[in-house]
């Protein structure tokens, strides 16, 4: 269908619903182990937030998630499901920065951050680094490695675990057109910042700018940052629903959005791994997002 | 969350995306090696349809497919991508038998009923046999096995895999309450036939009656047929979607519907095995359904 072998890594099917658990349970484990057994607390309407709690709670330390007040109660429910306390009370996408600053300071807890933090990182590099015991079980070789890139977490993981375990295999981010501060800063070598919040249908990418650590990385070590459409997006999410049977949240469909064209970056006939970074969203998004396609059910 | 271990056999992910490839293959094998090659023909409106469809391709033979002609277009679509002829012009619910047994005759073409051929319960029976296989590798044991229950096919292969590998194991029938003739068959020991097609979002199980062949093998070998509402059964369709990732058909979200409350056909503890049939459906079906909880997305 897109003139390549194709492999897909399911982080939908992770714990907590998405690749996240990885760096939060890494950033939890490794500040126990330096004696560190201050609560935690994360700043997150999405992700992040589920998994710093599910983190936390496997490791017997109590979780604070600060999440704006127009928050999904969904989201919401699913972070206190995870046994997390939410603090969400007049907190802002503007002020939940300062907010989760005052409650750290107050109530003595360690903050995680969704994407700069280098343990952060090196949890994400754990996808790349099954991917190099997995894939051989199967007898492949990929050469490219395609993700999701909104803070680069994710992508400079990848780029960091696939120096190490896949030598030679190029990893490249994938965000939405409107999103497109990561492939701007990519290619003109200066982090650049978004004015506003981009519109997408992808709401796990809608950063304004890199994580300053991930930039370094991903500067570094990434092959490129590609861009789709919001209309590649919803043919992807579709494509993903009714061929595959699995739950991709839409930012999870952007890798395999990325495919549907010719890319220079990525000749035909090489062989890719997309990464599906994760599975939390409800069927009315889905269906909202796939009309997008102009197909009507 | 239901009080028993519960283990999930995905025939979602199965190829042709439900377990009627199993009967399908099966069919279309043992005709092959009867030496018969004719063509192959099969009325629905459904999964069967894809079934044979990819069958009949796989092992080399043209097949036909009769759809009524207000059949969704993706689903014609679907049948179409397997490589099958579709015959819809003029086609309805009511004349389609006749239809296929007219296209039958003129080209010399060979029907595999849905459900009602030992070949066709002969092929679904290889889902006990594959759980046989499957569950001590997990070191499992269940005393169990849930399924939808429609025309009969799928439970009364199930029976007859169990009765040779999983003695002892009890098949239980999942059918909606409003098309509960599998349960008054059951229970009254006369095969009951509905007056009209029922209403229910598991369009797999619109069947007004059991088939006959697999009547007799229910009647004697199931434990029994169990009912469930349409709000049961939204709410195992939001429950897999949500948290498990996984696309799975109305209908195939019949098994799990039915252990959302307590049964005395399998008393708490006892570890049961949900079979999810199917994972042919649109995103907007799934919103449609899960709505039907009463909590908005």
């Amino acid at each position: 269908m897109v003139g390549r072998p194709v492999w897909l890594k399911a982080e939908s099917l992770q714990r907590s619903g998405s690749f996240k658990a990885r760096g939060a349970f890494n950033a939890v484990v490794a500040g126990l182990e330096a004696g560190d057994n201050r609560g935690v607390l994360a700043v997150s309407s999405g992700n992040h937030g589920q998994a710093v709690a599910l983190a936390a709670r496997e490791l017997g330390l109590p979780a604070t998630v600060v999440m704006p007040e127009n928050s999904s109660p969904v989201k919401v429910t699913a972070v206190r499901a995870y046994g997390a306390r939410v603090i969400n009370e007049g907190v802002t996408g503007r002020n939940r920065e300062q907010v989760a600053a005052d409650v750290a300071a107050r109530d003595g807890l360690r903050l995680i951050h969704p994407h700069d933090d280098p343990l952060v990182m090196a949890g994400q590099s754990t996808v790349a680094m099954e991917l190099a015991d997995q894939l051989p079980e199967v007898g492949e070789r990929p050469r490219a490695i395609l993700a999701p890139l909104g803070g680069g977490g994710l992508i400079a993981g990848i780029c960091l675990g696939a120096a190490s375990r896949l030598p030679g295999v190029e990893v490249l981010g994938v965000e939405p057109e409107t999103a497109d501060d990561g492939a701007r800063s990519f290619y003109s070598g200066e982090l650049v910042t978004l004015d506003e919040v981009p519109q997408t249908a992808a709401d796990g990418v809608r950063t304004l700018h890199l994580g300053r650590r991930c930039w370094e990385v991903i500067r570094a070590q990434a092959r490129g940052v590609l861009t789709v459409s919001e209309a590649e997006l919803a043919e992807a999410a579709y494509f993903l629903f009714t061929r595959l049977k699995l739950v991709v949240e839409p930012t999870g469909a952007l890798a395999v959005a990325a495919l549907l064209r010719e890319r220079p970056e990525i000749p035909a006939g090489v062989e890719a791994v997309c990464i599906l970074s994760g599975g939390n969203c409800l069927p009315q998004q889905l269906a909202e997002l796939t009309t997008l396609r102009g197909h009507p059910a």
